[in-house]
């Protein structure tokens, strides 16, 4: 180890011999975390070579079972995001792209930092169960073609231990780790096509264009050198995605996709998402062909039935897909009325983020317990007017909610012209 | 923690505060040894300011206990050699120096890599002990002026536990975390003074005089910024120190600078630190002074007399002073004969440190024994002429040296004519 330590720290390329070393090192406990701490750390200073990083994505996921569905009878595909407020398309996505004659074994993740997470905003359904035995997530793929699950521990175990480090020595940012660790946690669910919805803007994690272009194009290179069939699409995250922040509210915003309603944002990115991933794995020749097997699935109902498959299977009452009375519901709901009259130039995602965790609606650290109830409805978006006093927003919370409504109320600006509209998927990058 | 660790990561400059948790953390054993891993590594990468140096210096000086000499009656001075082979330098030093009117609080480390360790060759005299109680390195610089020891534990602490998780993460080669180390060792023993003999040369752990140089003007500014009076010797280590290589040959050619003999090379480095040592502690007006001072007390007897009571004092026989067939002397000796007419070029003090090692003398690891009886004997250095088949060296061993006489040879370069002669100390740092 300490050879492979100064290889890195003077910036060499380590072989694919001696990254197996190291990983299989980790997962089986004979590298000490100290060890692996400085390399981490030599690594976010040197970087790794294309080589290197499809070497360790693909030591990661063999430290675990990899899934496979060779005789499925469907192509599988997947999808990554890394991480908006407000971002529910997952939901959504998932059973209506099922709903097209895809299989999709979707292996998500909780919130962290000011981004909420899939699994969480699952989990506000009454029953829904995300722990998923990878036999149990096997059975259920191949009965109704969609799953969504966490990591199960028998999945890329060295991921999880080399993550928790990262976590508490500051080698998170990474971009070559960052690709490693998420590939090698969508892969070991057997999916042999993939999609990524990489998000800029103040919202997400990589703020700057060029840096999420950059993640776009990695995760898209290393996914092909791996066997994937994957494209990335660039998309924006200044203002939240749809309506709602929060778990129970975002979950009923995604149903409302599958039911023809909803925001238009949220259901113009998931059609886009939705199309590159049927064009991904085969099922569609173009983005217009997938665009009308994605119309015809939503109007026949099949994507909203697929989901209420999925919610059967996983614990929760199929009825939540159609009637969001269901789910959790905080007592009080404030309205946020609006300073001053003029057009939305924007809200502020991170800022609503944040928020929505103090109510309790996130985590601050892992082991904090999420409350599904609360959370933010934005009755104006961005290029809408709006008279003073009139309510711009409802924020739900437990117990008195005249600070969230100010904080809300300082995480909008108003102006006197409405701002220039921008698409909201920039651009696509395929391999 | 991982606020501090993000700082250096990002190049930034981490506050006297900040350092002093670490380092207080690494000594009560808060912090793990992850997360020191990883800051080391971000050390290595980004450097350390000046005064961040002081600072951690300042703060692993401060884990454990500090010496001090308030009331001696005497200003104390120690000097600190960067490692050479064949350096038995401060075994003549300190006796001199203390028999010049200074006190000589010296902590010595052991032979680690090519070159020996003052400990070592210490050890070579039956009983002595290098193990000394912080009390009882304070009760023997009191009485007799002059103490040699290794670091107890109750010094810098937090030193012991860093260089232990550097030499396992790749981390040793960092000029900053160097003179930390350095400094902090030997400041806790209360020293107010301190004179640097940093080695270039093929021998040298920075063989290139830059490299030398630059560690030589930080140890002497870290050193004054903590309030020593300092200064640094930059010398050469292409040929071995002295005729001799081992723990007991070595420690005997240092008693026969006390005689008044001995090779040319070893008196003139010893004269010059101890002349450095003199002005630096305020005994000498200038070097001029400094070297009639260190002269009287050769003449005098008053240098040996004092190493006498030194090697009494830590549990030796005195007469190994004047005798030295009180040394453990190897069974074997194998006579090195010159493969060609000519004059001596110059002799590989790399290849003859690592020979040493490879008879017993030193150690690879740090548990390994060192035989004390073992050597090399040089009996023609750079600059001599020799005739083919003469005797150049000799070498002691516990058994059989055809393999060992054969590596001395490929040491040696004989050319057709005398190598340009050139100064052992190359020039002098001051603050």
């Amino acid at each position: 180890m300490r050879d492979i330590i100064r290889t890195k720290r003077d910036g060499g390329v380590l072989s694919r011999e001696q990254i197996e070393r190291w990983i299989g090192g980790v997962a089986g406990g004979s590298v000490p975390d100290y060890q692996s701490a400085a390399l981490l750390m030599a690594i976010v200073w040197r970087g790794l070579s294309r080589e290197e990083e499809v070497a360790l994505a693909l030591a990661m996921l063999h430290s675990g079972r990899v899934l496979s569905w060779k005789d499925l009878g469907r192509p599988t595909v997947d999808k990554h995001s890394t991480g908006g407020v407000g971002d529910k398309i997952s939901i959504a996505l998932a059973p209506w792209v099922a709903a097209c004659g895809a299989a999709v074994p979707m292996i998500s993740g909780r919130g962290l930092g000011h981004t909420g997470g899939t699994l969480d905003k699952l989990e506000s359904i009454p029953g829904f169960r995300t722990r998923l035995h990878a036999d149990a997530f096997e059975a259920q793929l191949r009965r109704i073609f969609v799953v969504m699950a966490g990591q199960s521990a028998d999945l890329a175990p060295a991921d999880g231990a080399l993550y928790a480090l990262r976590d508490v020595t500051a080698t998170v940012e990474s971009i070559p780790l960052i690709v490693a660790s998420i590939l090698c946690k969508k892969l070991a669910s057997g999916t042999e096509a993939i999609v990524f919805d990489v998000k800029c803007g103040g919202g997400a994690f990589l703020p700057a264009p060029d840096d999420a272009r950059a993640l776009a194009r990695e995760l898209v290179a290393v996914s092909t050198a791996l066997g994937q069939r994957a494209a990335a699409l660039l998309t924006r995250m200044d203002e939240p995605l749809g309506a709602t922040i929060g778990n129970a509210n975002e979950t009923a915003e995604a149903f409302e996709i599958l039911r023809g309603e909803g925001p238009a944002d949220v259901l113009e990115l998931t059609r886009a998402l939705g199309a590159a991933m049927l064009v991904r794995c085969g099922l569609a020749r173009d983005k217009a062909d997938a665009a009308a097997r994605l119309d015809a699935a939503l109007r026949s109902g099949e994507a909203a039935r697929r989901a209420e498959m999925l919610v059967e299977a996983q614990g929760g009452d199929p009825r939540v897909v159609a009637d969001p009375s269901l789910l959790p519901r905080a007592p009080l709901e404030t309205a946020v009325p609006a300073p001053r009259t003029g057009f939305i130039s924007g809200w502020n995602a991170r800022a609503l983020g944040e928020l929505v965790i103090d109510l309790g609606g996130g985590r601050r650290r892992k082991e904090d317990a999420v409350d599904p109830s609360v959370g933010i409805r934005l009755l104006r978006k961005a290029g809408e007017s709006v008279a003073a006093g009139e309510t711009l927003a409802l924020v739900a919370t437990r117990a008195g909610g005249e600070g969230a409504r100010d904080r809300v109320a300082r995480a909008v600006t108003i102006g006197d012209a409405p701002p220039p509209t921008v698409p909201i998927v920039l651009e696509e990058v395929t391999p």
